[in-house]
């Protein structure tokens, strides 16, 4: 069993860099702060004999070596950057849940067969620099390391310029580090958990995402003077559609998700019929083919619109991510190290995507889950129970003794 | 029958003053610009013999004498203030169709039995300083002198010292002022004549105008990871009152109209359930009658709403205007102008509140209308054919002279 309140200790400690008045933390990725954070990490990490290398694109594995050494690593990891008003575990806790792990393995003296390494992987959270999930994107060769480079932030500053300022520019060529199994351990972010009495969330796969940009033109026009039938405004049609995609996410099995949650309306103004509404549309779901029929139904609704109104729907899918189910055998190991430590404990996927994503496309990979307050995160009173905090990271430890032998 | 060409040409000339490079008009109301605006209008006014009085808020009336000085003028009158992005017809043709009666007259060398005056309001536009319709607005005592005093614009500057800056903060108590009968000649801003092919609006009444700020309270939360079932999606429940907005408008009569122009959404970000959404609901319809049954229908959906759903609705009214019939006696003196002189006309309700909506509290009044292209306003590509100006001003000088005796 692992060392609850050591692993708590250090949460505090990181959460201290970058912490913000309301409780929160503001590390955005490659600010002098994360700079800070990743020192911090990679010191507790070398205290622990952990060997340090780091990739090209900052992405920094830290390996505690096994009997047999040829063999591919157990990996777990996750990110350390944080949301402008992000909170202290978004991420940290699955860092710091792979170093108590190894901390734990020392206490014990124990050797594993594969050798274990805990990595944090760069940019996340997207928020400073698109896209997210930029360092296990990139390991994954989602996209190139040149496209992830030449990122820049609102002030103009680039990925390449901002690694090399903290110190963190490897040499490493990303991808080139083989993966025997990964495990990531992170809070819900979501109410499921909490909702069903559970302590473990035993995570089945990641739903695949489908983000849009929806625009609608109709005619600007005087909300005085312009009789109804006579109008042709854009919120009227838009806001039809906008319901749409909540009906459609209800249709599609228990898994669907329809979300519209940025709008900007043309000219905003009390007496202006909207001449043009653009709003973006999030729809998730477990399986590719439900994600297809969820676009299917939203184009079909939009050109009925069309047809009845006139006002032309301009639909833009922006992202697309699959749905990754996660490996048979890490979902089992999951599953009974939950179930060998007593916890509470369901099946449940994802909603959010993580870094587990790419390395699931690597290597066998699964995820455990443990509640957060109210469901609560990208927000700095994002809240956990330090017994889940201590449960998740025993969990994990299970998971990784499993898959890397005694 | 008035000088067309004269006329256009005026408006031509006043045009200048606060060009756009797109062919409108930027003359906020007190700038440097409405000064100059101002400056050329008097000019002529002195030109034509006209008198001129200007008021405490800086409301300006140019006088011709009668025979019998002793009887109310017959008065007509508009603005010259524009919205940020105006055209050259909004308010300044009502201004210079008085000014081109006032040369016709001269002309031809016609003694009316009552006085004429030409006026202009300040500020009716609202744009730069709230509320709209102050001039005219503090001459009807609908707010105090101090109040209009006090309103300031985006750098903090007041009402007052930009008054006294152009040289317009007269010392004629506003009020104080005998009005026989008011006439005001303006562009539609709306589609309904150039839809039905007329030349000619004979305005009844102006509709009833009720503004509202709505806000829908529920919870953010991450857009993956909550399903639908726990989620409290503010912008899914304002969409519905969104869409009752429009409903309601239609269930009251012919002249019911119901806008949303503007809407907030918080945070506003793509994969975040909007916690709070803020937008506002312009009702109005021909009589307050009508006008209170849209405003309780709204507020039962938006009670059901939150029977429904659980989220909180506030509807807080923040601006009122009681629906305005125009006096019989001048309804029927532009209709009787329309018909001497041979223009298509129908009869019609403004949807928009304008200065005449105040005389109205004080004295008969009516309103001439005529078309806009494509019922375009508040908008630099504002257009109007000259025939058209040319007339509305022709209604306008057989109306005013029916009123005054010749
Ligand atoms: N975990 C997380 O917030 N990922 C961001 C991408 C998403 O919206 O799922
Ligand atoms: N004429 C005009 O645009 N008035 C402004 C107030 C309104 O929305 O009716």
């Amino acid at each position: 069993r692992i060392h609850g309140e050591r692993l708590w200790q250090s949460l505090m400690d990181l959460a201290r860099i970058g912490a913000t008045p309301k409780g929160g933390v503001c590390r955005l990725a490659l600010s002098e702060l994360d700079g800070q954070g990743r020192d911090l990490v990679v010191g507790w990490a070398r205290e622990a004999g952990l060997s340090v290398t780091i990739d090209q694109i900052g992405n920094v594995f830290m390996r505690r070596p096994g009997r047999n050494n040829s063999l591919p690593p157990i990996m777990t990891g996750s990110h350390i950057d944080t949301q402008p008003t992000g909170g202290k575990f978004d991420g940290n806790y699955g860092v710091l849940a792979g170093l108590e792990v190894m901390r734990t393995l020392n206490d014990h003296g124990i050797q594993t067969e594969a050798p274990m390494e805990l990595a944090f992987w760069t940019n996340e959270e997207g928020s400073r620099f698109v896209p997210v999930m930029m360092g296990s994107g990139v390991f994954r060769g989602a996209f190139t390391l040149e496209h992830a480079y030449a990122a820049t932030d609102v002030d103009g500053k680039t990925v390449k310029d901002e690694l090399q300022k903290i110190g963190y520019l490897g040499d490493e060529v990303p991808g080139q580090h083989p993966i025997g199994a990964y495990f990531e351990t992170h809070i819900e972010q979501g109410p499921v958990l909490e909702d069903h009495g559970k302590t473990i969330g035993i995570v089945t796969g990641v739903l695949g995402i489908r983000w849009y940009d929806c625009t609608v033109t109709g005619m600007e026009a005087h909300a005085g003077p312009t009789p109804m039938h006579l109008r042709r405004d854009a919120l009227q049609v838009a806001t039809r559609l906008m319901q749409e995609v909540v009906a459609c996410a209800g249709r599609h099995g228990p898994e669907g998700r329809g979300t519209v949650g940025m709008v900007q309306v043309f000219p905003n103004s009390r007496n202006v019929i909207p001449g043009q509404v653009k709003f973006s549309i999030d729809m998730r779901n477990a399986s590719d083919a439900a994600c297809d029929a969820m676009d299917a139904d939203i184009r079909a609704v939009a050109e009925r619109l069309t047809r009845e109104t006139g006002l032309a729907i301009r639909l833009d899918l922006v992202s697309a991510y699959p749905a990754q189910p996660f490996h048979p055998d890490c979902v089992e190991a999951v599953a009974h190290g939950a179930r060998t430590l007593g916890y509470s404990a369901m099946r449940c996927v994802s909603g959010a995507g993580h870094d587990a994503v790419y390395m699931a496309q690597l290597a066998p990979a699964g995820m455990v889950f443990i509640p957060c307050k109210d469901g609560i995160s990208h927000n700095e009173i994002e809240d956990a129970d330090p017994a889940h905090i201590a449960a998740g990271c025993n969990v994990l430890l299970h998971a990784m003794l499993e898959r890397a032998g005694v």
